[in-house]
């Protein structure tokens, strides 16, 4: 009976009742105040957890079910409306403290800037640390319109951080040009238009390493995620974002964290972005999580 | 930190987070199986739940703040999908718990046909219950193609439970010409279009015995809940039911319990629906429970 | 068994199946060729019979239920896409054989315009015909950019074909300066602003004379009539249009025939707009055909 | 003229007037009460009417068109709200009907456990049936949380009463572990993920045999269909969908009988889904009905 | 012909082309980063031109046209994304500039805090500035969740900068215990639940003085507003928001500013808001540009 | 500052302000009252240009700036509503002017009639004129239910006017048995179902000649372009529809000419077709004028 304890509400499906015992770290990072187009992911997380209901805990694709990882749902992290740089310094409070007790951060989007503190909290405990980046834009701005704090430039930050030479991007089809020559001179890998085939090839090369991967939710198509800030035609498929993560799962890298952003549920009255991010998550954590 | 317990979730604002010193205890109960035009009210409590966020816990018309009284958010209590049967026994004996424990029943359909097997309870604890329903829908059927069960009829049995004479219907403007004329024959009260201005006469009659409140949020016009199963054109305003929720509180009936039916999410984009119906439940728990 | 006929479709509730024996015949104009600002009420009529399901045949207003009259369902009047001659005379024709059959003429839009072959049609039958309008935009122009056949003309054309001393506007709260001016000089009647009050006292004089009721749901606030082409802000309410159809029908004129129009049922999502509209005309069959 | 006959209103685009003459029939199967998730199949049937009028009635994939078959439109079967067992009751008397007089039945839902009853009628009729089943989901529990009758249920009944080696699912990608090993100790066929091309290899095995086809929205891509109630990442496109239908029947199988189910309108706005449907239906009979 | 000239674009109806010769100027100020619910008003000044040529230029309330007054549309004044205190300078430069020449400021948000630096600059030109402020909420946070630059804060700022005594506050319906408590004590004015009532009231104390009016779009109740951030049952209609306006027009007040904040177009997929909005600034430029 | 001239308002990004210097002119034709279906691409022109804002002025696609090109917005042609003859007549003096000062005029729909004169009108310049056109539909008719002008007549017209033989279609999907035997008879090119890879076999054939290049984005499957009159099942997607752009681009053929059609906002609420038409535009200006 559920008299003795509190509801425990809106958490994603499966999810384990004790912090302690679990392996892994699902939360949501609710910011999208630093958008140049159009805002609405902060309310991502939260959907995602509700749509989840609708998900099998068993996965046809890896064979296995949620049951046999333990993962802990620690909620939204709560962050200041309209302030960027407080916001990343909590997120990045609240990663520290998941790595510093070797948990598995995986975190659910808000705008991509809050990759940037996460990326960073898991550089700074994992030496040779590599970033497998799904998305369809280059995210190398130095700044936006004067900001350095913007969606557009999370990548760039950790790839100035860690070396551009350790971030690898797929899927990209939208950016100003002097983002691609940067990424050129710099030597950082972008794979443009594609993800699948590229990202096989790329995964021996980078077996035995610490990776953490980061996907924008547009890097599918239009079709496939409608419930995102900036939509961009000509995306991939989810049967090949599924296919790509499986690729990632069955590969030799040692996956030590990652997260999924950019989930805009007001765009999107059949809610199928949020059903397709709860899906992605599931996979994440069967496949990522051993 | 939210690291030693589990994530609390999508609760309302303000819930408490022990059952044991709470006096009331707020409930979902998503079952729309048996209306027979537009279902989605199943996800009625949910969403009320989540928007709650955008609420303040104080009432200025009350001025009374939700901290001040402890209320439990139990959550949906989960139903059977498509046995209505099963479905309402699971109610009954949720709420006869409530009410041996002696909190204060305040549920969130769902259709409402949920209604009934609460009202039912609480007349088996209160001798001379009284019943106050708001309502586009007499709701006062025997059956509906057939089916006793069905959203159509729980004033009906109701009625014949506690006596016609002691269910008091305000704002109705649909339904079957027998259904007018049996609440007619059987002294059963019936305000046809209006709320406010007969409950203010009706309320003083009733002073000093137990009510129960069962409110469709269809009694509201649809533009002020175009988000539920069956809208009709011609209802009361928001600012109106607000002011009877009020009258009722200020009155010297003795509230024992409310429900608050038939919000469907779906159909209401704005979501303003799910916003009005958080907010009358803010005031029902403020201006019901001392 | 329905093996034995053809299906009868999409039928408004409680049409009877026999034309000749109906006292009334409703029927759908889908045109929305010369609208200026957003097209869309050509599918008015098919969603309002598609949501009549959800209406109740009686009505409590009127104490009166629909198999109380014979009316027939005739469908939707097949219209030449992109021709407004064509259309009009096509809706003319149809609408000269019902009356001459006698029956009464409940039409359904489709723009405004759809209206004036009707109008015209039923005043050559009636000599002392009166127009009552009612309407969020005068709709007196002569022409709309060059073209004489637009949805801001038909009011301006019945009124020069009758005169426009019979023609009686409501709730108008747009048009252009010259509009205003035009009806004033010509010795039309426009209430600005409020229908219920004013109509209230126009409705003796006409006491014994033929009427036409020609309804633009746009005379509804945008609240209470969100699908529609062109949303004013300052309507009136769901219940003030209905009280108004009631102080009709229960007047001492003699109403010939009627029609609502502007019914646009993508803008609204809800439906609560082709909900409205069905009970709109449930009420208009029930308190005009005697 | 209309006025002799009564309006056909919303019927299938092409559908012929005559039952007797006709070789198919098109039936609706409003049902959606036993669904877990996400109500609102019950109207996919009317709206898939509703917009077969943008269809043209020729195949340039078949070269057929719908005059060349004589199919009829028996509208919605009506069925008791919240009661599936009398529900699917009635479809079975209907269904045996049409069986009876040797009509081709093509069903359109509702639920999917509306296939259950038809399947069960036409494997009465025909000795050595076989199923091509299409689908997101197994469908192969043997009750949801207590309930035999659910949507989640119907190849398992099928498959318990035909012999599991006669079922043969294809698209599948979700389920419980449960059901993926069940169908694979009784010998049941499931492809997962995929359908034309596994379907390829399975037709000449079926050749002379007589074949039912179920056809579950849900197995595109929600891309493709966002408008039904559990949509689920990974799935095929609306051409591969087209090509398998044109797959069988170009086929040596016999199929007897097919359904569409589980589009749900509400949830696709722009009625993508609803329209194709229609183009699914439309090829369903000219593909199957010789 | 349009070849000479860049093409117009976007415009509100009726605007002049020339800022030299324009007596007021209409300007968006596109920021919703602060806001602590439902982000997306920066897109509502794009959105309320867009829908303005569905607006008649004429006013039957004011019996006066757009062409009567020269204003001009300045656009947005382009604001950096995720930097309240850079865009908030970027306003206060802005108005700045537009009060040294004269011209009459009418701003369109956005949300409510944009109002904050063009109150500032306003009482920096007028030593004995009034606010007039109709809103849901009080607005009187000191902060919100630790940060002084808050959607929740403006009205706060702008009385303790002009004292809280020259602040009159309408149609407050929501807010903290301690907001309305600190009302009370400085002497600040508000009215709960109503507006046009009390605003009658107090305009004949202001005559002769210089106002600033600051309208959030959800003072008006959800049913006629539910495309903006924070909906909130039981506000006032759009037909007594006019007539407020209208109140003020025809009063001795002298308006040297005003601004319409909060509209969010997202939330509203009929645009009724955005059309609302858009006769609220034609109404405010006839009314209070002299 | 923006003080000294008109606001330049909602243009396609990157647009130039001169139309004299201007290689290319961009402009929409607003016209959709000849469509036999849904409504409401008028408003497409403005839609996308407003939300061209989302796109990058770098195509990685083609390694090109807008910045490289000089084109002019010239904004929509007015057009007078309801009138097919006088609305065609009115965009070919448009387009015949923009031929006469040699600039590329590059159109946006509206519904595919629009294309009709500019396709006339080129042809009158180029003598060995080709079309290239990518749609669902033959639009092939003669007349649609008696009417010439109709949006399903522009590639009839114009094949009779420069020959059948010069006229190449891709990606058909739907039309009566006439049209494609009509065009199989006259010799005229119809690729069924596929774009890519038949363009790819036809360019080569065209090398050297003028060819203008018309689509309709229902082209695209209903997954990638809900948001359109006419929605489709079984089309390409945008990657395939941004290749072929890329394939005409790349070829020897002179583009001297091309449009966009048919997207109609309201039926797309993420506005996923909006954005994509804008990329389509952009790769259009990029890929077309040299």
């Amino acid at each position: 009976m559920r008299f003795d304890e509190a509801y425990s509400g809106n958490v994603f499906i499966g999810s384990h009742s004790n912090y302690m015992e679990s392996k892994a770290v699902l939360y949501g990072m609710p910011m999208d105040w630093t958008v140049s187009y159009r805002p609405g992911s902060r309310f991502g997380p939260t959907r995602i957890r509700e749509v989840s209901i609708g998900l099998e805990e068993y996965s046809p694709y890896l064979d296995r079910e949620l049951e046999e990882i333990k993962y802990f749902d620690a909620g939204d992290i709560p962050l200041p409306f309209g302030n960027p740089q407080r916001s990343l310094d909590t997120i990045k409070e609240f990663v520290d403290k998941l790595l510093a007790a070797d948990k598995f951060p995986l975190g659910m989007g808000g705008e991509h800037l809050v990759s940037w503190p996460v990326m960073k909290a898991v550089s700074e405990k994992y030496a040779d640390l590599a970033i497998i980046h799904m998305d369809a834009h280059t995210d190398l701005r130095e700044h936006y319109e004067g900001e350095p704090l913007s969606h557009s430039t999370p990548i760039r930050k950790i790839a100035e951080l860690i070396g551009p030479k350790n971030v690898y991007s797929f899927g990209i089809r939208s950016g100003m040009k002097e983002e691609f020559e940067w990424a050129k001179q710099e030597g950082m890998h972008i794979s443009k238009f594609e993800v699948l085939e590229p990202l096989k090839e790329i995964l021996p090369k980078l077996a035995g390493r610490p990776v953490y991967v980061t996907i924008d939710i547009d890097v599918l198509d239009p079709a496939h995620a409608p419930g995102t800030g900036t939509v961009d035609a000509g995306g991939i498929t989810s049967k090949e974002l599924l296919a790509s993560i499986h690729a990632i799962a069955g590969s030799k890298v040692n996956v030590v964290g990652a997260d999924l952003v950019e989930v805009a549920p007001i765009y999107d009255v059949s809610e199928q972005t949020a059903n397709t991010a709860s899906k992605l998550i599931r996979e994440m954590l069967l496949g990522f999580v051993k």
